[in-house]
């Protein structure tokens, strides 16, 4: 049998979509109006799940008090009200696609995150649009 | 007895909060991290309303088509992965809060909705602040 | 202070937007894909809400438990799984639009709420279109 | 025009439906399941709207972060996690029915909004169930 | 590590569950209240998603305008508002059943798809049911 | 190929985590405001899956009028409006956390579901906090 917990967190943020690698014409033509110089902004609904045993001592495979608190000091400290191609490291060479920012968010969380708990992050961009980035 | 119908819509944009006739100090202390410079964004979710009689011949207050492409041309044409401060002619010297957005699109849909439906916009900022503006 | 208590519940149904008093031709300029003779269909989500004085006995303005019965006996038996138009006699020479099943709901269950207690319906058709009908 | 800003809450409790003026064979008859002696409880999720005019310094009716924190304050650290029958003390004698919540929500957020702004308070027990309790 | 992008739709149909080479009484015993002969219907929602590599280039899996086009032009124009039974060539000898409708909503998509990304198909059928076919 | 249908439920009841074996200053630590003495509840969402083949005679996996009412009689009936602590005897002497929870919604329906079918039970505490429970 496999355990799985979930917590689920929000965020909003500006972004573009943009590889600095490429011409203007080639971002316009892959990006879309995606590509605005002015940039646009969502609000990110993210959910974070780790999959392990449940602990027979607390009955949990991990505290969501901790999860949450993980999520709030390393994610939306670091995300919310932010413009993501401007004020955020982990972009600064890398496109803010959702794809990427799943994977920047598993890669901050993961060091805080005991190694035997399997990780899956799922970010919505919009309600119609979402990524599942998981080991 | 009344009878409204409503229609839900969504675009996405940069916004930052910021009243230019305000010092930066006044900015930060009314608007805090909605201020930064850089901008954040939203998923914004729209719902127009309009109120009238039933017309006996379509069994419609208004046909919710007519009034989906309204939406379509008058909002999510001009709002959708915009940055509602450079991009925006009706936010130039306004503030573009919850507020004053549903304000401006209510001034944008009314000259094309009939005169005798009573109009009422609500609009989502995140799923938990939304603002209802109506007559 | 007003108090308003709300009920979902939950049908689905097939129907054709229809004005048999109307040539083909008007009927399909006037409704479109909706008047498809072959029908089509939604699963409509219906609030009930009652306004009135809590009762201090109860502590309700109405037993939600009486209110929920009410809905499926005179509503949820009548139109699940049914074809408006062919098979619920409020709609044999009236239109199903989303206006008029609202009205025909209020119709129908007024008789069994107490007339001290104002009525209002809101039928959502789809996520995206929905009616409010209210006294 | 009317201009109403909204911000959602959530707290969860337990709680028992009693009046302890009447018998147990009435409280049994009148609230069934919800009696029972050894407490039920929910997810109540909260909407408290102030509607006013908008500051044309700021954009705003009122700062949705100052909303924020009274609710904060006032109801969910009252509430949380909490028997709505043993700890709260506004239900040492009242019904905690979604109706009288709603009530003493509006009680405890009234004296610290400006009394200008006319509120409205939207309490769902369950995803089926919720009251509006408004001035 | 695996990346999986997804995207919602919607459609709404009328259907009528009938398995053709059974009997009536056969029919009405296993489909009850769904083999409405007059048909009832549904708002489906649909969710589409792909799994693959990160193409370094977009930082996209999948492009999800393309991948909103192809289900706008291969699923919404083929189901939206149409009687499945009677006008979807699909499912002419197959059971309309969530099942079906999922798989054959995969088996229209598949060739549209690039070869190495993995597909897998939601769809509710009502905001209570919902069907997950996947390879 | 692989082919889940799933059907959602809801119940909401009171509980407190607790672990009789450890000392009230441990469980204070490890359960904070959820090991409350006097209880604290949820509206608790339910998700059961099962995963097999697609049968031709019906076109379904498992007929899902079967799987709602094996869910209401085993799982409603039990757990609705009750004290999860006090009178359901799976949590006598196990912690009902929202994983426990799911095990035991798993080991109880797990007789009555045809051994080839794989199941999954998706649980949501809050809706911000789930546990998925799988084989």
């Amino acid at each position: 049998m496999k355990t799985k917990v979930c917590r689920k967190a929000h965020f909003n943020a500006a972004h573009r979509l943009h590889n600095e690698f490429l011409s203007e014409e080639e971002n316009q033509r892959l990006f879309g109006k995606c590509n605005n110089p002015n940039f646009h902004g969502h609000n990110y609904e993210l959910i974070v799940c780790v999959e392990g045993e449940i602990d027979p001592k607390t009955g949990f495979v991990m505290d969501m008090k901790t999860l949450e608190t993980l999520i709030k000091i390393h994610i939306e400290e670091a995300f919310d009200h932010k413009n993501l191609n401007l004020e955020v490291v982990d972009f600064q060479e890398l496109n803010p696609t959702a794809e990427h920012i799943a994977q920047v968010i598993y890669n901050r969380l993961r060091p805080h995150i005991q190694e035997s708990l399997k990780m899956e992050i799922t970010l919505y961009e919009t309600p119609r649009n979402f990524v599942v980035f998981s080991e």
